[in-house]
């Protein structure tokens, strides 16, 4: 068995800090990953930020991705909004391109898009709005790697319109026996134990299989595992998951 | 004399409407321009104003430029801020890479870059702020034209750094003897009569001379002259300058 | 039959404007209105807006209203968001004391509250939402009026909380069979005819009835009757309709 | 000697937390502190926010002031802005009144007004900015208590329209010849050792003498002490300061 057979991307939402306002410790997460999604000022970020992780991104040889998100700081893009298609377009390029700047700038490529939170939630089920974010990237590069929910309206409008995608898996959430993730309002929602979390990653990338809470086997692609940035011990989980992985010979890298 | 023996660039600035709020006539002063600056976001224009802008200029061929400014909507961007030299190249990076966001999705290019108001005018003197303009748009892209008031720090600071620069000059504003404009809040700050300003534009153009409030002959280098879009009269203005200069076979081009 | 057998309010929204961002021709309209919702700086208006029209209410003699919205400029307010029923509460009290600011500072006392748009329609048909406005309304001053749609949610839950409540009619807007508004979607939801306008008004009012698309008696209630002020007629309107109800005897005031 | 002969209030800058994003630890402080000036959504905090720091300061026992600051979420209103004497004006109404609005609705009473940054700079040193605020807090509320920088123009302002006026001074900062603040950006603005700041503060309420960086003796008028909230040390800063002064029999209380 050669280190490609399998591989996965590690990738972890950044630069979510605002002005005065600190969130997450980017700089001791970027070594254990392979792609950043970048917060692009309307849910998070501002142009400083947006700055400084694209520096920090590039210094660890961390692929940039935009990570657009609704206008609502103050609900840090979290709260569904009623777009329309045609806004859910223009944010998107509006974001992208703001990030583009800075990544030009600082002599690198974009290689991603990811939406964030709410956005991210109403392209997984929403079609138009899947179809209008699909859109947007494309139009602005298709040669960009779209990241969404695994199997969700997203990577089908992705996959349809001709861009690569990413199916997106999460290693410290639990699954619905529909393959959806369990809903942070119920108590069993989150992964706690690091173990567990690694053996779910694992398991995803290997068989492209997950345990339900229900204790059925669920198929899911496993393209690109989410880490989270924002809680306390999010750097050390970063670290125990790179690790588990590199022993078990999976590969670590963007797609 | 051939029609190239003298040209210069008429610019207007565009897109300055926001959500449901209209300023200005864009479509009626397009036919009569050859750049446009289209606001990105922070003083005006929001991605949607933005996109429609960008069709806009792309269907009359008029160039397209960023027109940056600060973070003050409700100011229009016309209010001076304690802005620090790095903050002021991040939002310049941030808000040209918006706008070329909507220029790439179009199929179009980016021209030129003109900073708006306040920030406009703060780079017209301050030769720090003036460098941080320039730094942004040269490692964006060092192709980009930077328009600035003629003579002054940005222009300088633009020319060093080794972009093209657009020397700009106002044909409906007065001069000072020093070359500056005549504050807007003094009473002979505008020029109300479209002969005179059409005569003191063909003046600039061609013999690169301006008479100063107090008659003082006054040297002045016209390589883009500035149309206001957001008046009554803006398109007939625009509509006879236009005019006045095709028939004295002023070329009229984008530099 | 005396004048005050038959009264009602006429209202309109007012203040809509944001810093550079004229709309509405709110002096033209203050003459034949009798109660003004002015907007808070969420969805529009801005600190000076809110000063100036505050001054104009109070010069005219008209009864104050806050207008809170939802904190989406772009949007005008008119796109719905996932809002927690105590976030509503929270922008409905900041939004009502802000504008508290400038009616006492003008020395003038603020007499009712109607929410805008999106929240306007949520707290219609959302008991949560209606439940919220109305506790923020209470809290702040149990001698507030509150406005809604007639017989919706948000009137229901204003008076089971003790509030005086004001049910809202529309003049120049067509009813559905179960006394909803017909949706601004459909071809037949406006009235353009001011004669049409005049008589269901004064149908509304002195019978209790409205007859819907569908050529129903509808039973409703109307305290209120809504004015648009954005409309390039709406100085006409407002005049014509003030007339007609002087004519027909019908007192005019705030609740 | 009594508890009264000296007596001083303890404020410090509370409610800068915005929707995600948390600084400092407000309920650590609140035991320590007489008076608590928070923040009213334009340079910090939020309608969440400022509903949650009022309960907080009513469970204390701490008297609320308004905390104005200019519309710079990004800068945390720590850029200065041309902002016009109306603007200033408007400006700390609407934010008065924004406070005010969960003052009313959780029973308590509004004592205070005390701008932020670089509006409290501007107010300090700009007799039209200072006169603005001092006007805006009077005709909100004559019975307020206007807060400002020891023997500046905003406490002159406030003096003269005729409202209460607490003179502010820094424990922890040091003090040039002429009784201005040391600038931050100079290496010793601040006063790191505890009992060196315990010690200045005591002199500045019993003597009104504090020493300047170059030794002189300067009169100063000590009023009210800011302590500052969104270090580390905060709370312990807090709490010896205000053992130290029970101690020495230092009434504490608000003006």
């Amino acid at each position: 068995m050669n280190k490609d057979q399998y591989s996965v991307d590690l990738n972890c939402d950044m630069g979510e800090s605002f002005g005065n306002y600190q969130i997450g410790n980017d700089e001791a997460i970027f070594p254990y990953i392979t792609s950043a999604n970048i917060a692009c000022g309307f849910h998070a970020g501002d142009a400083a930020v947006m700055k400084k992780t694209v520096k920090l991104a590039l210094k660890y040889n961390v692929e940039i991705g935009a990570h657009p998100g609704l206008p609502d700081l103050q609900g840090f893009g979290r709260r569904e909004m009623a777009i329309s298609t045609e806004e859910a377009y223009d944010l998107v390029i509006y974001q992208i391109g703001a990030l583009m700047g800075f990544v030009k700038s600082e002599g690198g490529v974009l290689h991603h898009v990811k939406p964030h939170g709410a956005l991210y939630n109403m392209a997984a089920v929403n079609a138009g709005i899947a179809e209008a974010v699909a859109e947007a990237v494309y139009k602005i590069d298709p040669t960009l790697v779209l990241y969404g929910l695994s199997g969700t309206e997203l990577i089908k409008a992705g996959s349809k319109i001709g861009l690569r995608v990413a199916n997106e898996v999460f290693a410290d959430r639990t699954y619905q026996d529909d393959g959806n993730l369990t809903s942070r309002k119920l108590h069993n929602a989150l992964i706690c134990d690091v173990g567990q979390a690694v053996a779910q990653s694992l398991r995803m990338v290997r068989k492209g299989l997950v345990t339900s809470v229900n204790g059925l086997d669920i198929a899911i692609k496993a393209d690109t595992i989410c880490l989270h940035g924002d809680t306390e011990h999010a750097a050390t989980f970063a670290a125990k998951i790179h690790t588990a992985f590199k022993e078990k010979n999976i590969g670590l890298q963007a797609p």
